[in-house]
């Protein structure tokens, strides 16, 4: 709940808030027909809601767009594809599209910096799209990223020419499509946390990223995990939580 | 390289070291016929090489025991059968088995005990040995682990009687089969970083672990992030990752 | 056979039949080139066919609706696609379309309402669709049904909120992609019969709703039973199946 | 929770129940080491924990039947294999055994008989394992069973000798291997929930029964719903969950 | 070879045929650049090629479609898509199409008759554009062919009510999707070779053809053989096969 | 039905059989509590029911073999490994044992002899088991058969060296396990009906037949026909239906 | 690197190379914000980069280009459908393209012819775009190579046929789908490197290539290679590295 | 063929060989009931044949054994377990073991040196198995070879630390489990052919090799070619394919 039912119900009766918010603020969800926004997520796990954006219609996410204007709530939405953002920009003309991520947004709020870096590593210019995804998250949330293209193993002295910058980062992602190699090179050399990211670069036997994501698993590196297939997104969140559970220790210093 | 060059030849030419040994610690590995032991790993990435039991020969296992002990380092081997045990333990006297973990180490250097926290979180009693191989890793570095068996989602009112003690882990790990849903649940409602491992209990759809497996990488609690198959190895050198990197600002304080 | 052979025979020799009515009524079936109208259907198992419209070609379809027109008889099609709904809608004039849940209807005889109900539980908004198929079947055989929508394991509250009025159903049906967990919870908290839908919601390992289909499957909550991947009309026709035997008992006090 | 906070606290005071048998109470579950049994499952879903007996060593098997025994509490464990059983006979010299459907039982209060029927189906010899497993767990609840077995679809006039019979049973069950073509069938013939339960009979691509498992949730009749291969136990429940619900209606009369 | 060498030779002395027709006639193929049309064919296995239209561009299939009229040969191209068929109509205006089998075709050469029959039979009606294919490569090598269409398991007694029919033919074909049972019940009621054909129809677990292929492969009714999915010519080819075997001992009464 | 409804009601009353067996003549199978033999099958599909071996118990088998015994007729039983015909060597002492093709059998009723002959062609060793079943199975029902072993495509000089001897075969039978490159060969070489038999020989990406499976699904030779892996059984009895028909028109003559 | 560092540092002290153009040198890769061209992999592997179409947009395909261009560089680019072709032919108007390949090209560096040559066999039509694919490559890198298209195994006299001309070649790749039968036959009648490509010609059991690809994986004839499905690139290139290593040999003479 | 058919015929009419052998000579091949030997291999493609042990019965390697022994030939056998082993040493006492490469072999006649080098690199201690089995088949072979043992990508400095001895092969063969990463680090670092072989190490997600053989077969390294997971054997014969070719243009020196 987002806050305790006394003080809730405080506020209900002295006219501050009405009856249909109080319900939302004591259920920690707005009661929407088809969607029920998470409004005790942050409260809970540190972060807001990101709209899931692939198995949505353009009507569905028009109106959550509206719902969350509404609620003057910070939007970012994830996994639009070009038709999609072509539909919706006419739709949402206050929200931003960073179509080689594939998200729309609307920050109405500020959004507080946090410490602490991520280094975003991608075998190839083809997986830029999720590593982009992954940047926009982790910014969305505060946390600075900073991005090395096209360094994967077929000429390993790209990578090695950038371990010393890499090595400044809390937290390592690694995207990585075809063979998906790059994560336990990174994994062998680091002793950070590594995120590994399969994508679905590649044809034949890459089987649509999946390949990617049993090497990745299977790697002989230590202590790598790993996430769903292009899934920038989640990779930034756990690089969240990670950050967030540093920021702990470094807020009570 | 564990020490600098020249470091090490001066040792060489002072006649504390002999050349083989130099070799190793200008190499960063012993050269084993069919075994190179990586002593550098440590300097590396934070942890010292774990033996893959799996894969290798009851033979092969010995012999790297023996090198081990001749050394002077700890030993940790992990996915032992209860068959390969059997054998082992005549041939290793002085190393102790975990046969319910799979597990045989024998320390003859103490272990620094680190700072933090995890909590091991199992399904279901059939994950007990995942969990239990998980803990063993974290001791065998230093780190102290909880364990919570048996509360899954099928009567979700054992995991919520825990809710107080888990959220004071500093990190979460999950272990479980079948449908593989605790995760989901717990990624919801805790802000740690959450690792989940899916283990091959179950039958027919239960795809020995693969379903777990599926359903951890496509949760809807974002910020999950996943392991191999039945690896509470794997679980537990992420953990340590992630806790080396707070003992860094734990430390400067 | 709809009706015993000798009431037939009759109706025909009074002339109140002609014989091609009176070999449909026989055998049971309407003998049309590339489709057999089982109109027995409803008198062996309890309820009418339905149109299955994925695999059919858009004349196929219209034709089908035609020959339903001609016999009188309520028609209802499943599994249309926007763009074959935007090719039959000129074709089948006198036939309503409910987009978002893939379906077309022509209702010409009325419907018998039955006692008892059904809650229709969906994980993510991008469930609707096949909730929505589930809910427009259900009406059609004269059940009602009730939508909880967006209620998923990400933000359990969310559920546990609706826990008194689902408890009141008579029968279960719980829509979920990605991982499936949410018919878990639902099956350890409910002693209703609980029908698990997996939907194709996810990408990447949630495999087009394998995952969410071998996750119920192999779920840890004893009893539940599964349909096939986005299949509302499976799991409505076999709610539909309990209600009937629910009703025998009920029309007998 | 079994019982209400207040008069569980009453029962302390007068020393009727002792403080672990009273948290007990208030949790809802037992807290072994390893296990937790379930205690408010038959208050919560209307039946009892069973036990799981695949994934579990024969040690913890032992002990958790020792556990059951102490608390007094009906004991049904599943999915035994033959060397399990006889491993299991000494160390649990008070259970009966019934090797061809993999199962220990001891039943030490007695068990209330319910009203309603389950007819259970086999299309093969090599399926009656499975189909007993359903009839000892509807048995250890108090549902009477009948058994109809080898009248697959090779010699379909088996089948349609015993329709008469079949179509008086409340629920169906349906166990069949290799192409799993029966459950078509009989969901095409009969009016009753139908759950289809697909076994690992056959080689090739039988696999392992998942061709079966595929086949029923794709067959073209309408409204059946399916479990896990091999999973007798889970049609059982699902056919206790429709019964009991049943049930609520005749007790009205 | 299609013509004993000498007798070849001998053309090409008198000046009947020239040296490349000759080559053909040697080697037993012609030979275009990228297409080798096996001339021999009908020489050695009984039937002519059939071209593959599937894996061809419309530019290759154009041409081979004149190469075809050049050289006389009765033409006839399988598995094309409507787009393909639209843009072939012009490109070969003397070829007949039909677009309910997929299938391009020019006749000119009169086709000899044989005796023999086959029944070809469909589950549903989602199934007649592979059983249209088997029909038009039967009509093109001179075997008669009867459809019966939609008699699929969900409604057995349509099927039934064509049992005297089918019995007359000498192979049967059976075209099935979804979980594709009706080849059983063929082969438990019927003597003659049954060829089942599976279908792509169906979706989820139908997995595109492979669960009817794979039950009807495992059928538990003996002596089925089994084709691709969708293979309506493979299916036809094996009949033309098995009635070419049978008139041997029918013209040598 | 064996026999009809009033000539057997006859024999009973005549006294000359009893009920028992009257009802089993009626129904056309025998009423076991665990088997129903199709007694009827011979003269609805011109074959004996065949004992599917692998999935029975050896107390099953027994039981069957006694029951076959007990009413006289000749059974064989397939997919015997070496461990059940060990046990059942004591068990059955009057049945003989084919331990290379997995069979058990007695004879107690003379075989009628068969026109028509088939090839059984092995790709290599280690494919002789299936085609040895296949041989029992077209033996068992009077049908003679001639074995070619390994003369696969690795050195095709081999196959060729057998042409002609092959060509006079009614139908020819090709075992085939890795590549299953065989039937094609055979299929692009002579006009017969081809059934092909995928085997298990093979490793990795032989995927335990399931390569053979579908290269020969799949091949390029048109007209093949194909059974499951390792199924020789499935080969011979889709041979003999294939035979039967070819007999009816040489009884003709 | 590709040069000796101290020359490239008295290179730009000379100012004859500036300091971005000699850090290019130092690294062996230029470094683009998406892309970093691996200069040096001539010198390292003996062929320069190729550029991978597939999984690039058109926008950045039209930026590599405009960098090729602008370093001097030879371009080749693979895996190019028909639509980018089309919206890449207006953006690189000095770029030729091979549309049947999938080719976008650039040559603005003559190309060294090499010694050695390369048979490039198909087994059927729709098998050629992959063979040229390889076609394209070899030349690109100064090799000449040779096709046999649509000589598969349907009608093994085609292949007989060029028996002669392709035992000259170093090298042959064979590119063949469906069953990928082609390879075996090749292998087990030619000494040379045999290189198969699997090609996703074919449907339903063809698998998208993966059936032809174990085929060859698990051919009978030894000593067979395989690379990805389609993959002519990569079967170009290990020929490359072949015939570099032969003419190692041939240029010592 | 072996020998020219006239020469061959010469030797029956002068006596010196009898008819059967001559039958082999001519054929190419030697006639045993289950067993073919290709005695003309060597003369086709440079090398003999080899026994696959896997799929074979003690029974049939120690008759081929005998066999070898009569005719004088020399002898290798792959793919034995040791439990094969085990049963063979007794009824092969003239041949000798290496378990753990699974060989049995006998050198009667000398072994021709050849030469040319091959490198055979493994990831793992575990991979050693599969690297012995290829020596073994290339000493058979007269090749010689170089094993560098466990020196995967999880310390890469391991591998870097031969890089020079590598550089002299001919051939390179690399033989990875788990995520098979080391063959994309070769490719792109040696220009030499590079085979790269998956194996059967890891667990989960490694699927029995295949997630090593796909990453392997869609590495970004250019011009990898790939055998069959665990295949040593394969390996072992393409590179003596190339070797072969090799020595064709050494030995015109």
């Amino acid at each position: 709940m987002n806050k305790d039912l006394l003080s809730v119900l405080k506020l209900v009766s002295e006219g501050s808030v009405n009856p249909e918010q109080a319900q939302e603020l004591i259920r920690g969800f707005s009661d929407g027909e088809e969607v029920k926004i998470d409004t005790d997520r942050k409260n809970r796990v540190g972060f807001e809601e990101v709209v899931y954006g692939r198995g949505k219609t353009v009507a569905q996410l028009a109106s959550i767009a509206a719902t969350y204007a509404e609620k003057g709530l910070n939007l970012i939405c994830t996994g639009l594809s070009e038709e999609k953002i072509k539909e919706l920009e006419p739709l949402c003309p206050d929200c931003t599209f960073a179509a080689d991520a594939g998200i729309m947004k609307r920050i109405v709020k500020p959004i507080d910096t946090k410490q602490g870096s991520v280094a975003v590593i991608t075998a190839g210019t083809s997986d830029m799209r999720t590593a982009k995804e992954a940047a926009e998250i982790l910014a969305f949330n505060g946390v600075s990223a900073k991005l090395y293209a096209d360094i994967g193993v077929a000429g390993i002295h790209r990578f090695l020419s950038y371990k010393n910058e890499i090595s400044d980062a809390d937290v390592i992602i690694v995207v990585a499509g075809m063979e998906g190699a790059l994560p336990s090179i990174t994994g062998g050399m680091f002793p950070q946390p590594v995120i590994a990211v399969p994508t679905s670069t590649g044809y034949g036997t890459a089987l649509n990223g999946f390949t990617a994501l049993f090497a990745m698993l299977t790697s002989c590196a230590a202590g790598l995990t790993v996430v769903n297939i292009d899934n920038g997104f989640g990779a930034a969140m756990s690089a969240i939580r990670i950050i967030n559970t540093l920021n702990k220790y470094r807020t009570r210093q």
